[in-house]
């Protein structure tokens, strides 16, 4: 029960991460075969880094479901997509969809992170980490700069799905209800720097 | 016999993705050690992202063939490369080489996910992965926008030599003759993409 | 005691480079959690790349000591930087962090690579591949040519540290000398190129 949960906790983490891959294709007028690949890449890479790091089997290597989701929001997006009216609604959707895969996989890399042995401090890092990588290496693949850079606030959501997540279960909560704090702090902190234009206070430099 | 056939195409896609990275070296001016990081990375970085991802050891790790051909072949490029008359020639030997190392990783990662136990479409897609990790790595390291994002067939290619690969094997073809076929089809597309401009019918937004 | 010794130099290593990616976060005006993840990512990075291509466990998962190390480096820099005159003189700074910490990982990369069975020509390449790793994708997330790049001696001064290690080590020297040796070679080499703006013969284009 607990497992299909995650599963498909993981499944969702997976499919919006693509969806932000194929969007990003969409906007780079890339082919369906790049569409497959960035897709892919951006849907599976969170996940890839963190199960290499913890030295665990890669979790979509011995089954199909996760490539399929990735195809299948590739080609759905490339079919459908060129119903989306301007490149701007793409950049919305796109920006919504990520923070959603973002909150997730913050707290399924701090489960898999705990689960595999490692330290919660480490742990909670690698959440951070693997939650904001899939979306790295797709802005880097893409040739555009990397959403972790920009002001809004984008890592600190990362770190607060993990943090929340942690320390509810510290608290004696059961690992189902810390995962659903740990995913609504970190997606509610994201989604308000996004709808509101939050930003935390920045290192000033005295010139550029 | 089966090994050192497979061997020998290992080496030969090191050190063609490795003179693809002296290339680029060349056309950036670095000096000899630079040549030899780069041309390494990019020869062998498509095949340790697919040994890390199968949970293999990593196949250079162990014995120096892979870095010798790497080294020799960045070494080789950067005395006689003061023969090259234009850096577009290069650019063009670049492109024909990348091709051939794209194709042979494709057929050569993915027999080596089925034989470590990967779901045909997860070896498909992990064999199109690290034909194409060499070179976006190389792009990456180098500061260049990836081939990988440009309109030609690249991605194509690269699912196609997997997955013809697969699919002659489940025909029934043995091995050798199932990565033959791979092998010509991955290239020969990818060829054609070089030679002819080709490419496929790309997404269309509205705006850029 | 050896393994303290070089337990404590790996922990240098990670905080002079922690130091060197919340400097770049200091020079990109990013916020605290944005600080602590480019500090941790350039700090653990080179180590983490190292022990998944020789399928150890990753160093720092287990334990809390480095990651803590590059959380409170990030948050020293991010509270004391704004005493920072110039984002000029923080250049300065990183410049010989990194140089301090490419030598460490060039040497304790090559250490590890040898331990885990490594060929000696595969541990020095993976010990110059890890030592540049950090520094690496620290310019890369933070969206600036790789100092990799640069005309000045660095991979240089990587493969030096390395590769007097091993050479070393073969003539018989007891380990904590040779990889003094090693550290002395590679560190003096990056800091007379940063000091005296030394670099190699550079391959000449006949155009760009």
């Amino acid at each position: 029960m607990g497992d299909i949960l995650s599963n498909a906790a993981e499944w969702v983490g997976v499919g919006v991460f693509a969806l932000t891959g194929a969007l990003v294709a969409a906007r780079k007028g890339m082919d369906p075969f790049g569409f497959a690949l960035l897709a892919t890449v951006t849907g599976i890479g969170g996940g890839s880094l963190r199960d290499m790091l913890l030295g665990e089997p890669v979790f979509w290597v011995g089954e199909p479901t996760d490539v399929l989701i990735c195809i299948g929001v590739a080609a759905l997006t490339f079919l459908l997509g060129r119903g989306l009216e301007t490149v701007s609604r793409a950049r919305r959707v796109l920006l919504w969809a990520d923070g959603m895969g973002l909150a997730i996989f913050a707290v399924t890399g701090t489960a898999k992170a705990l689960a595999a042995g490692a330290h919660p401090l480490a742990a909670t890092m690698l959440g951070a980490m693997t939650a904001s990588f899939g979306g790295i290496i797709r802005d880097i693949l893409a040739g555009q700069t990397p959403l972790v850079l920009h002001r809004e606030i984008y890592v600190t959501a990362a770190f607060a799905g993990a943090g929340v997540y942690v320390a509810m279960l510290r608290m004696g909560l059961p690992p189902p209800a810390a995962g659903l704090a740990g995913l609504l702090a970190g997606f509610s902190l994201r989604a308000l720097a996004i709808a509101r234009d939050w930003s935390l206070p920045a290192f000033k430099t005295t010139r550029r």
